[in-house]
């Protein structure tokens, strides 16, 4: 399974010069906890509600006058979405990441993973694949 | 085993009156994403950082005048740390929230357990269950 | 939760002087993969269908003159119904075992748990309390 | 991953005209719960220890006259090392069965794939991904 067919999409994305303050009400109005930050369509950052309240609300800023770009992660784990499922695992293991923004064949944003989409599919899996397990009775 | 020998100790809490400018610098300094707002030692309510974000930040307000109390979620699940972990897990699921403040036998907060604990914990027993399969040799 | 509440009741018993050809019948027709062996009704041993493979077939003993008690392995990990499935999991991490018999609190044979019954409801924990994660939007 | 990277190889295989009392001990001396049967280097079946408990032990058969084709499983699900884990996934819990001889580019076997390998495979990934969860402080 690529991360193409397991990302989330589509992905919510603001240009460097949003003010914090519109980014904010985007993550309430379209209930996300994440915005990726793009460039010429290219991820160049994220921005998570924590970076908000610790970098902004804690600083004393004014959420009017900062852009994103002054506050968001530069920092990141980007991969392909013809990236394998379990490669990605250990590159997210590697790295201590929570959110992957997920790019196509040209570069550009085109979905994102997180820590907890992989936690709720390795779940399924699990819960799937235990249920074929029939206590004393191991058929073929 | 019970929320007590489970959940993180101490846990971070506020008293109401707090302006959500000081609850945000505690969240930063003590690298928590939430806070439990406590009266008179008991848990009132409990305030995240995105709960910041979207009702402060996003709204416009002034974070030093705003008290936490205006902006916290006041409906809360409250388990005694007596309560076994997989009647909390019931619970948790029941209701679908994310975080449980613990109390002492006298209703005081004394802990929190969040979803994230629960899923390292149900993780790290599953490892080390499945380690006791071994392939092809099922003794006893 | 109690090894009382999530063990598998009733259990199949043979008494020690049982021919391995009739437990072999036994696992057959109850579709089983282990028998307990009880004295009195104390569990005293186990046997699997593996170790009627190993131990009588591939030794080329008659299944029909051996008794179970030639054959089942008597080191046992046996429980009391009133164990903590925590309390348990240690116990069989450390030992290694994958069926543990569940006495009463008189000693007598009252249920049994194994490894994959462990898994399974581990696995539908899991499942249950992944899909508590809302991604992008952690309530309370 | 496919599952040429993650089946067990090499895998305990014989030709069809075993007779079961050798199958039996093939399976002691090698400590597998289960032999895949070849014919010109292809898998036609699988029999494990429960089979010969269940086929032969309590049907009052002679292991030593019994061929091992005579008492197989011959419906199997067989499936070719470059399928992806996830694929395979799919096909194990549509099909039910717990044990998959994976073979090369030509047909022939080349390693064996189990329910239980699946399980510690998985319950891996989770406990690593999971302590990718730090409490309280989600990090990009």
């Amino acid at each position: 399974m690529t991360l193409m067919e397991c990302c989330q999409v589509p992905v919510v994305s603001v240009p460097p010069e949003t003010p914090v303050f519109d980014v904010a009400g985007i993550m309430a109005e379209q209930n996300v906890g994440s915005v990726v930050v793009v460039e010429e369509k290219k991820p160049v950052g994220i921005i998570t509600d924590r970076d908000i309240t610790v970098r902004v609300t804690a600083e004393g800023l004014d959420p009017k006058s900062v852009p994103v770009h002054a506050v968001m992660s530069a920092e990141l784990l980007v991969l392909p979405g013809t990236t394998g499922l379990y490669q990605a695992l250990l590159q997210i293991k590697a790295k201590g990441v929570r959110r992957v923004p997920v790019t196509d064949g040209a570069g550009a944003l085109s979905g994102i993973i997180t820590v907890d989409d992989v936690i709720r599919l390795l779940a399924q899996e699990m819960d799937g694949i235990a249920s074929v397990i029939r206590s004393g009775s191991p058929v073929v």
